[in-house]
């Protein structure tokens, strides 16, 4: 295992700036702090690169990635219930109210098991780490006592996270073996959290609190108050469901007579630092409201083919500003990659493009405009996500944490081949993208330090 | 390496003899005779299954597979342009006629060079298998010698497959460089693959030539006339692209005032040995006419999100009797994974059942009805491939072949999580499709001959 801090690494890297703009910088050098910041990226054409090599190599700090592999940002994950992951791949034929009621809220209030909340926690956060997951923002249970647990699991593990005590008091629409007692108990709850990870000894900014409350449904109004007056206190993330399909987004409109985002909005719950999933359903004022907040969307491609009845219409929120990243929202969408995601971010795009129903005709079935390619779904699976969780990471840029992920095209547990004679830098990337999986990653860091792979 | 020919295997299996039914048979005893077919299958609840078990042990004959594992027909790909393979995941941002002439044309053309064909054939042989593909039915080029070559490496890795010289010589669709020169080109050059593999002295009936005219727009009428001739001649195999996309239902329309069904059917290309890839715009008629014949279809779920502009109807042509089965699709589907091939096809039809637009209302936005889950891909993707080709594979039957994957659901390199205490075995199978990946493959049979793995 390498460890990189107060190390320069020597390698080919790839990134992504800007929506649709990959930048690969061959054999350039990153230079490392000792809390595993990025002080230096020197490419293979600066004047100084040579010497700036020599030096590190002389002082033992030079580190060489393996010839043609690739280092990448690692992958920010937005949405992910960290309760769910042991019915990742279940469950999958019923809808949404169903799904929720019947398997995943019993699951989620097994964690009251301590034990039983340890086995699966830990299982997920090392699962994700291998799959490259440098950054996850994850929704625990209801329980305070689980979801502090979940924060020590990421630091023990060492993965850069954001967690959420789940809040949810509404009786209507919560069981009444698994639910808030009343909103102060939910508000109580969640500044516990934001407590425990603030005084945490082990926690040097590596796990963030999130102010959680499910979805809008499962919330009282005190709720949704109280937790909006905790956010302008704490400054902390917030981050919740938010017109997902057509019978949560109902349900908000019933109840408000306002969309999710402007009932959202109106408790104080739609800030820079909230993530909003799937929003699937937004308006054109949604987007407008919450590009001029500065919040972001979780984007759930595989999760929405499920449960969602809709693909989020991606290019439209980008082309209002909205701020977008990736997730997999484990176990609606049944994996633990965010390759995979990116894969499906895309497939959906184009599925959205051209519509699915053949017998319509071509220019009725779809909505021109929607396609993205590998570069776009690579952008929001790293940049994207760091920009929505206002966080320095997704980039290989002085300042930003050294999160990254090492792929070897030529893994023999991998799924690629790259051909030296055909394929150039950025059809190797392409490839990535679209054809590699967690046997390709050969090494995993967060914060420099490296927690998965063999270096 | 375990040889299962004149062996029997002990050990939990799972298939699907029906559309939507699965079975699984929980330490099973299995016999497999000398040429690697199924003699006896034998459940754990029959009188004489300890004495099978027994004598098996007694013989030297007997092969337990590992605790926890699950044995699983091996997958039986139905579309994959093999010469494709080194394009996996590039170029799938173009239109399709740009795709073929930009960037598939000029590839497919550098296989007149066998020692380019042999290195990447080999890869894709290798690579399919380890992905558990255990019968593969490939377009190869239009070069005979290449195809030979396909015939070959397939023979030498043991891979259970359908090859044929891809037929195209109309000067208005295909390029000068890549073609057949003459009708009369494209008819002897498929009948010298099909005397090759009929003669070949390591072929004991693995390899099968397939009539393949590349599509109805790439092959002048005379071209056609030909190969339906040699069909009812040889009665093989024969494989084409039917109505894929918007442009190729409407070329064929255009030319001949009919579809590519009918067009085909009077060209006598529409067999019981008939498989045809993608299918998306079929008419009613045309899937009565496919029934009538007997013929099948390479349903190309990823693909066709790139390429076809709509979702196969899947639902409707099996309520029409369509024989149906998976295909990748490579490189138009950027996955050589049939495991990732079913998800898809779920993926798929659950977004033409619910539809893709979120501004349009709900009751106008899919098609009611379209949806299928694991259990129907997991047919699909195995008998239903079988029963398209009309070869006795993809089920655990006396007389069907021993073609086989084992599937660790605990292997470190895989992508799954399976909790005794939480997971039945039908659980498990769920989760094989939903999140299995290459890595959980821990041993490969075709006609019991261990190709790939490590048991
Ligand atoms: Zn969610
Ligand atoms: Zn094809």
């Amino acid at each position: 295992m390498t460890d990189l801090r107060s190390k320069t690494i020597a390698g080919t890297f790839c990134h992504a700036p800007e929506l649709g703009s990959i930048e690969i910088l061959r054999d350039a050098l990153v230079e490392i702090d000792g809390r595993g910041t990025i002080v230096a990226v020197t490419p293979a054409g600066d004047p100084g690169h040579a010497a700036k090599r020599a030096r590190a190599a002389e002082s033992g700090a030079l580190v060489e990635a393996p010839a043609e592999s690739y280092i990448l940002p690692g992958f920010v994950d937005l949405h992910i219930h960290a309760p769910q992951y042991p019915q990742l791949g279940k469950a999958l034929d019923v809808p949404l109210e169903v799904w929720l009621q019947q398997h995943t809220f019993p699951l989620e209030a097994r964690y009251a098991d301590l034990a039983f909340a340890r086995r699966h926690y830990e299982a997920l956060v090392e699962d994700l780490i291998a799959n490259g997951t440098t950054t996850a923002l994850y929704f625990a249970t209801q329980h305070v006592e689980a979801s502090k647990l979940l924060v020590d699991i990421c630091l023990e593990q060492g993965q850069r996270a954001l967690v959420g005590k789940v809040a949810m008091d509404n009786p209507a629409e919560c069981p009444d073996y698994y639910r808030d007692a009343s909103a102060e108990e939910g508000i109580t709850g969640t500044k516990a959290l934001i407590d425990y990870v603030a005084a945490h000894p082990e926690n040097h900014g590596l796990v963030h609190p999130v102010i959680t409350p499910r979805f809008v449904p499962s919330c009282t109004d005190p709720l949704l108050e109280g937790l909006g007056e905790l956010a302008r206190q704490c400054g902390c993330h917030v981050q919740t469901h938010c017109s997902e399909s057509d019978w949560a987004h109902g349900y908000v409109l019933d109840r408000f007579g306002r969309t999710d985002a402007e009932t959202l909005d109106r408790f104080g719950l739609m800030t820079r630092r909230t993530v909003l999933a799937h929003s699937n359903f937004l308006t054109d004022g949604d987007m407008e409201l919450i590009h001029a907040r500065g919040a972001g969307v979780a984007h759930c491609p595989l999760s929405n083919a499920y449960f969602a009845n809709a693909v989020f219409p991606l290019r439209a929120a980008l082309a209002k500003g909205v701020r977008v990243g990736l997730g997999t929202d484990i176990s609606g969408g049944p994996t633990a990659s965010m390759i995979e995601a990116q894969r499906m971010a895309i497939a959906a795009s184009r599925m959205l493009e051209t519509g699915v129903d053949p017998t319509l005709p071509q220019a009725e079935r779809g909505r021109p405009g929607s396609r993205i390619d590998f570069d776009v779904a690579f952008h929001l699976a790293t940049a994207g996500g760091g920009d929505v969780l206002d966080l320095p990471i997704g980039l290989f840029r002085p300042g930003f944490h050294f999160d990254a992920i090492l792929v070897d095209p030529h893994a023999p547990g991998g799924t690629m081949r790259v051909w030296d004679d055909i394929d150039s830098d950025a059809d190797a990337l392409q490839k990535i993208v679209y054809t590699a999986s967690k046997g390709n990653l050969a090494a995993v860091w967060i914060g420099g330090r490296e927690v998965a792979g063999t270096l």
